[in-house]
């Protein structure tokens, strides 16, 4: 068994074709965190299966379009290969090709909209990328998240990309002061923590939260325990400040704080008790920040994507630097760039190397 | 009289509790820039007597909760003890705390979301910060702003927070075309003006109004002066444009304006001609920013806090290091990092000392 | 002939008068990157043609006040000589003065509004490039977006200055999904892509628009052609996507691609087939994005201005240092505050001088 990573590792820096393969199943891997090629091949089996499961093939088959648009993009671009490398060309794509048959009525037009938004995606990633390593912080799914709102926002404006599952845009309501009943049956519990993982690539199935944990803990236990934990703290905290239970059910409150607890517990910074604790906190906020972005959103008719995710991690990465449990943890290999070896467990930190970064 | 500021000045090197509550005084006049733990405390006497005349005493409890958890959450942070010691963690937590019972009802969970807020409010600040400190540039009032705008888009989802006073939300109406009738009443006056002040801390009081003015003028007059400044600016142009009576009545036009005045007029330049018609400026494109948000922000229901401020301001402070007339005034100086001396007039320009930036 | 350009050039050199003129003249050209005393006249003449066609002077008065306020401020808030030579301080406030008596009523208070917002145009153009230059990219025409959005988006607060042509806010609606039957009169496409280049100053008129390719070429034969594939490459995705016909004819779908055409294909890029084909992804994009932001900012009833292209084009900006085909050739000239000089054929590219960056 361990001669088979060995073998594939050996084949993808010798063949060119594994070496493709290899790069975009690594970015599939990205979404949450993971260079790791085995991670990404469970990412796209359990979304296949969630894809299949609702009778929604097009969101499969979305996703490997987009993975391979957003990868053969970069490419052409000539960027960076160790960052190519390890698959941080990819992960915004198969997101952007996920979500719009998610949201979108599958149409001709729908294919050229998935082809074009992933492969602006590549371009985003380049430019949010560039923008953050300023302060030494990763791009994390803000290209998806852009892109992939503006083009389900300009899909009011085309006849040709209707909506199929999405808004309608409204006036936001208050939601009703029923006293918030804390539900007591299994099933509740078990989608409402299965789902948070599943929803991150937005499939709303069980077996495919299941699968998505087993692939994380592929690659790392700690990511598989803190996307539990992000799971598990979500639904208490939404369950306790009395959100909607079928909203809460569907995962929906669970796969932004699911990506914060991977990405402050055991990706940006090193597992411990303070960072335990920090994590924590970020991932409670997160939570407020979906019900906020929920809300926000409402009047324009679109979903928050991981934006989420994104604003908390954010918050709580910007102060890295100033942190003094940080400092003597993790700040000496903090330097951007210095961690792009291809193939070895470099994580998203690493967005783009910029030797040449003018001044 | 001299000695008691010495004395207190010296027990607070001395003794760890005195310097805690040097350090929370001084968090609570950072809010209009004051480094100075005699104008934080007259700044808790105002919300205290603003709180009570409005028979909300939760307002002024939960400003000193959302001050001593942001303070704490610094210690716990292992912050720079500089910028620590200069109050500078301690100003966003007293607003999240003020603001929180303003709009929401008091709930059990109001308390714990004060709490979480107040500390979430620390980590904002440094991430903001170091944002910000590319260019030079405060984080002002913005990680307040940021994590209560989370905090109470959440409440609409949230059966736990239930909303108290704001929104509902809308879609924004123009102001009706009615001759706009110059009030000649003196209240109206006096109101208008003292109530722009007041409102900083979310408090519609006159005499809450004047005790903040003193407050100003015992750490510093041209502080005090460039308060009245702005807020007698704030509400001539208000009125000049036609706006709401009832608003510029309760100070809601001039809040921003006094922290525009007090930032551009004194603060991060120097008093001189130039300077004062730059600051004018600035504070009158403030009440159009003003009137700008609250038509924004109208669809989803929530205040602009101190938002136009905060715009407004970094946009006439971002140009600072190109500006002729400010190079020769305040440049040698404007190094971030420089002014982090405690217990001087040190001000909110020095956000974060970075010893160690990261490339 | 060639005689005129030599002897006006060497009379703004020895003449104060006619210095300030032409730095006028170049302040109207730089709002499509062109740094050209003749086509900034003729810029001027376009919108001159448009206004008097549509009833509507105040729009040119407004565009020539609103150059004059932004040029004049930009001399008293002694700005950096070099790029205040090259008009880079006129073209936000020609666009303010255009905008505002576009969509407001005129009115006494209309004129302050365009004075004031021309004033502060000058001041968020040093603080937009001031915050971009970090990643070596043009402030765009953002500072003139930000400063008309805040202005009239006030108007609907201010009694003072009516709304004339805006709005008024509402929920957006999907578009009806009848077939989109593709438009066979030649009429429909004429004026969709003449509108394209006339509506980037506002002004919806054929004659207009064939004026400003004519002031194109006259600086630029790239950027009038470039111009024309952003008009002609608008008007076919937005019909092939079923976009609202009366819509595509105003030539509201190209002015913002017509300016991204110009940016990305001869401006900030050298003309050369990968970066046709780049320019080409981001004319498109731009497409999308105009779709996606009608729909953002219907609920707050403003229109979107050049957001769009400034949007798009900094995320197709910001990955230059990164991209290898043009790491060759043009990194070499990129670094900010190279190509400063008076009177040669300077872009926009470069933004403010900064000798004495702090840090």
């Amino acid at each position: 068994m361990a001669s088979i990573p060995e073998s594939w590792s050996h084949m993808a820096d010798t063949n060119a074709v594994v070496r493709f393969i290899d790069v975009n199943l690594r970015g599939a891997g990205q979404v949450m965190f993971q260079n790791n090629p085995v991670t990404g091949l469970l990412f796209i089996v359990g979304i296949a299966w969630g894809a299949y499961a609702a009778n929604m093939p097009p969101v499969a088959i979305g996703a490997v379009v987009g993975l391979l648009v957003a990868t053969l993009t970069a490419y052409a671009l000539h960027v960076d290969p160790a960052t190519l490398r390890i698959g941080l060309f990819g992960y915004n794509g198969i997101l952007v090709g996920a979500a719009l048959p998610t949201f979108l009525a599958v149409d001709p037009l729908l294919w050229l909209y998935i082809v074009i938004g992933s492969a602006v995606s590549t371009v985003a990633f380049l430019a949010v990328a560039n923008v953050f390593k300023t302060w030494g912080v990763a791009a994390l799914t803000f290209p998806f998240v852009l892109v992939t709102w503006f083009l389900v926002l300009a899909a009011y404006a085309f006849n040709g990309v209707p909506i199929a599952s999405m808004g309608p845009p409204a006036i936001p309501q208050e939601i009703a002061a029923t006293a918030a009943v804390i539900p007591t049956d299994a099933q509740f519990w078990l989608d409402s923590f299965l789902n948070g993982p599943a929803q991150v690539f937005l499939i709303g199935n069980g077996v495919t939260g299941v699968i998505f944990l087993i692939a994380l803990a592929v690659s790392s236990v700690w990511a598989a325990l803190f996307a539990m934990l992000g799971a598990a703290v979500a639904v208490l905290i939404a369950v306790l400040f009395g959100a909607d239970t079928a909203t809460i059910q569907a995962g929906l409150f669970g796969f932004s704080p699911v990506l914060t607890a991977i990405a402050l517990g055991c990706t940006f910074y090193k597992p411990s008790w303070p960072v335990f604790l920090y994590a924590l906190l970020g991932i409670i906020f997160t939570v407020f920040v979906q019900a906020a972005m929920d809300v926000a959103l409402t009047p324009i008719g679109i979903p928050t994507f991981t934006a989420p995710f994104i604003f908390a991690t954010w918050l709580f990465l910007l102060p890295k630097e100033n942190l003094a449990p940080v400092r003597h943890d993790r700040a000496a290999h903090a330097v951007v760039g210095e961690k792009v070896v291809a193939g070895k467990s470099a994580s998203a930190t690493v967005v783009v190397t910029n030797s040449k970064k003018a001044k």
